[in-house]
């Protein structure tokens, strides 16, 4: 996703006014809400909590109040009750505290920057939150293969800037990279708005370090771009959203600052409108597509209504973002205005506007990243994060509108058109079981029904993990459930999340 | 790699004049070479190849003549002693078959086009060949979303050939393409000559269906660009080398076929040079670069010599070969001009030729694609494929010059150098133990010393598998042990492949 928590806005720094979500009252507790039962892992004891303190001192936090931000996610739709977080600095403490913890069976849920939107990032209960805040060391760049190697606590949008001043950018870019960590973007195999010009995390992540449940190490942290040597173990922990170790460094391959960047941001009168307009693009513009995004007439009014922001295209039922990075400005322009021209003469779009300077740049993209921070102010958010085949993208908004009617309050499409990849997002006064049984299984069925995936990019976490079999055979459940097993028999990491319990 | 087997020259169709290595004396048995020892699997029966005669009739081969070439790889470096091959056509044959070697702890060999250059797709001792070759049924293709879905059996050049009809092209290209199957390709990890560009199978294959040892299959045959629903369990299967399952079907990412596409044959002074004009060009070219390639001077004169091709380029210790794809030509030719312009002048490049039409092109591609046919014209060859941090690629080619003295007859060095990727390639009269132990293990302790590994996109197979500790950690290989045994507990899949045992 890419979403609109602003940079500032990260947990534990200043955040600008406006930039939270409200306070409301205290969400409801997981386990009471989803009615889940805690598994018989071990209580953290006063023993316990001295025995953190020794190997890392000041760096262990059992203040209630303190913990209060770090048991509930982004969305407030989940909330845990854990007792302790721990904030280790080096792979060799993350060992240490996953050996004990393996031995006394005390449950660890690994946390980044607590962005993640399926509740995979926060406890159910009393899990140990082992956060990565502390690990935020760059080891190494390279300019000549442009491989970045990094602790797993490193914000994405730090690391963009680090690079930038080199030349340099991070491969992906997403709305919380002003607080998401590096770590939790690879445990999630996050997507995000680079994707279609730069590839998945599979691809460009080299490397991994990795601990496993019971404290030992995996260094698999390569700084090469090709290694076949044996099975490649670091894709297991890619999208393992925790539950199969503790990622602890990256070691990922940068590509070069584009030179040249251009956007769009175009008005459609149609859904047909806008995939024509995507093939049109992709023919014209070629290798220096970097985004084809689309966003609702619906999207447009929440980030107008709730984050007063103006957008210069207007009445239009459909919104589309290209941006195009290249080499050579004038070429990429050219090539943009031929295509510009092309899609207005042959009426695939009606209005448009185009930016070529950083901050009118910014100011386009934010009416597109900062869709969901504007839906957490419309109510709660039923999210969802669909691969459909384009052609059947926002048929499922559409059915889905038809079948809440007035029970909700905005039923909104957007997402990532160029990948396949639609953000369906639901919105109620306050959170209502009667909506979400109208909404699932029926969304997913939908989603089964033309083959998609019920995650495109957010991942399983809590929320979804029942839901699996919609996009998995049983037969490839099953297997997952003997690799969890294999590498933590004690189940110990990130409990409750991903994958359906295996009885 | 990118090897120089001519499309006609796959293996059971007629191949022309000169394209295949010299028939020489029978090549020595691979156990008596290597000193291996028979695992205790079964061996096969009269009862055994009358059960499989009944479910593939025809289709199940036992005549020894008919068997030889698929005992033997295409380097003649290795041999089995083969009794059976096995054609099946549907992934329920390939399950058929493995549920019954499985229960009958008969051990298989799945082979695509048998064009591995390590020794991993022919048998070792008397391994059933599980062949591929029937299985080469397109399922689909999606002109939309660009992708493509087709039996493990497929021909890359059938494949890149059908799609270049729709205006698309495989994200992979090399040497072997007219013989290797798609399957292969997925099971080794294929890089070749396009990955600088479209990145590596990791990326760009998107779903995968398997047959497991036991027979059972695994349906992970996805058609999204995205997809977040669990572990990756086909990350395991690519670059396993049908150590774990046999790859029956494969849907990938398939990029649009560029509308132009140029290529720069250069002379470069030396290795430096060589360096340099790849930063000048990565920064120019941009993101219509799609190859870089270089050779050295003892290339050419192999291809020269052996193949009678001749460079329109002389005289040069080094040679580059730079590729452009994009999508205006006149764009493409004014980037590629302005980089030659400052090359020349810079004096980092000293002698060129260009060319845009698919004529030239194909001719300047051969150059450097057929390398390695002409190196089996040299003698035998001891190959070695090495991924290093590119400012130290050459060294590796002069030192083991300097090593070897006259005891090799050539020693050459060519390949990816956009990618980190050497080939590093000795020759001698024929194989000699003595020469093998000069080679081995200094080239591989050469490459651990600079954080290398020792097979960039080769795989392991049999040659390599004692070396796979120079590239990967004791816990790692460990873990790899524990998988292989978790999905193959019998072993049976490629046994003496990949892995060290785990005794």
């Amino acid at each position: 996703d890419a979403w609109g928590w602003p940079a500032g806005g990260a947990r534990g720094r200043a955040a600008p006014k406006g930039a939270r979500p409200k306070l409301g009252p205290e969400v409801m507790l997981t386990s009471e809400r989803y009615g889940v039962r805690r598994l018989p892992f071990s209580r953290v004891s006063d023993g316990d909590v001295a025995f953190f303190e020794q190997i890392m001192p000041g760096r262990v936090i059992t203040n209630a109040e303190e913990l209060k931000p770090f048991n509930v996610d982004w969305l407030k739709s989940v909330r845990g009750c854990s007792k302790l977080m721990l904030k280790p600095q080096t792979t060799a403490e993350v060992s240490e505290v996953l050996r004990y913890c393996y031995e006394r069976n005390l449950a660890v849920n690994p946390q980044g920057g607590n962005t993640g939107l399926v509740g995979g990032s926060v406890p159910v209960f009393d899990e140990i939150i082992l956060s990565t805040v502390l690990m935020n060391r760059i080891t190494s760049f390279d300019k000549v293969s442009g491989i970045l190697v990094c602790q797993a606590g490193c914000v994405l949008e730090k690391l963009n800037e680090y690079l930038e001043e080199q030349g340099f950018i991070m491969p992906l870019d997403l709305g919380a990279k002003g607080s998401c960590h590096i770590g939790g973007n690879v445990a999630t195999n996050a997507g995000g708005l680079r994707l279609l010009r730069y590839g998945s995390l599979r691809g460009t992540v080299l490397g991994l370090e990795v601990v496993l449940a019971d404290g030992s190490a995996l260094d698999c942290l390569a700084s090469l771009r090709k290694d076949n040597t044996g099975y490649d173990l670091k894709q297991l922990f890619i999208g393992s959203e925790g539950t199969l170790g503790v990622i602890t460094a990256v070691s990922i391959l940068c590509p070069q600052k584009p030179k040249s960047v251009n956007l769009a941001f175009l008005g459609c009168q149609s859904f047909a409108k806008v995939l024509e307009t995507f093939a049109t693009c992709r023919a014209m513009l070629g290798e220096i597509l970097s985004a084809y995004e689309f966003m609702d007439e619906k999207c447009m009014e929440l980030v107008e209504r709730h984050l007063k922001l103006t957008s210069p295209v207007t009445d239009s039922p459909f919104y589309v973002l290209i941006e195009t990075s290249g080499s050579n400005s004038t070429h990429d322009e050219e090539k943009l205005n031929n295509f510009l021209e092309q899609a207005m003469n042959s009426g695939l779009v009606t209005d448009g506007t185009v930016a070529t300077d950083e901050k009118k740049i910014k100011m386009l993209w934010s009416l597109r990243e900062r869709i969901t921070e504007a839906l957490t102010h419309d109510g709660y958010v039923y999210k969802y994060d669909i691969s459909l085949p384009v052609g059947k993208l926002y048929d499922l908004v559409t059915d889905t509108r038809a079948r809440l009617g007035p029970s909700a309050k905005s039923v909104v499409g957007y997402g990532h058109l160029g990948d396949g990849n639609l953000h369906l997002n639901v919105t109620a006064e306050s959170y209502n079981h009667f909506l979400l049984d109208a909404i699932e299984p029926f969304v997913y069925e939908w989603t089964a029904r033309y083959n998609g995936s019920i995650s495109a990019e957010h991942g399983v976490g809590f929320k979804k993990k029942q839901f699996i079999q919609y996009s998995k055979p049983k037969e490839a459940v099953h297997l997952m459930q003997r690799f969890k097993a294999m590498l933590d028999p004690k189940g110990i990491l990130n409990p409750y999340k991903m994958l359906p319990s295996s009885s």
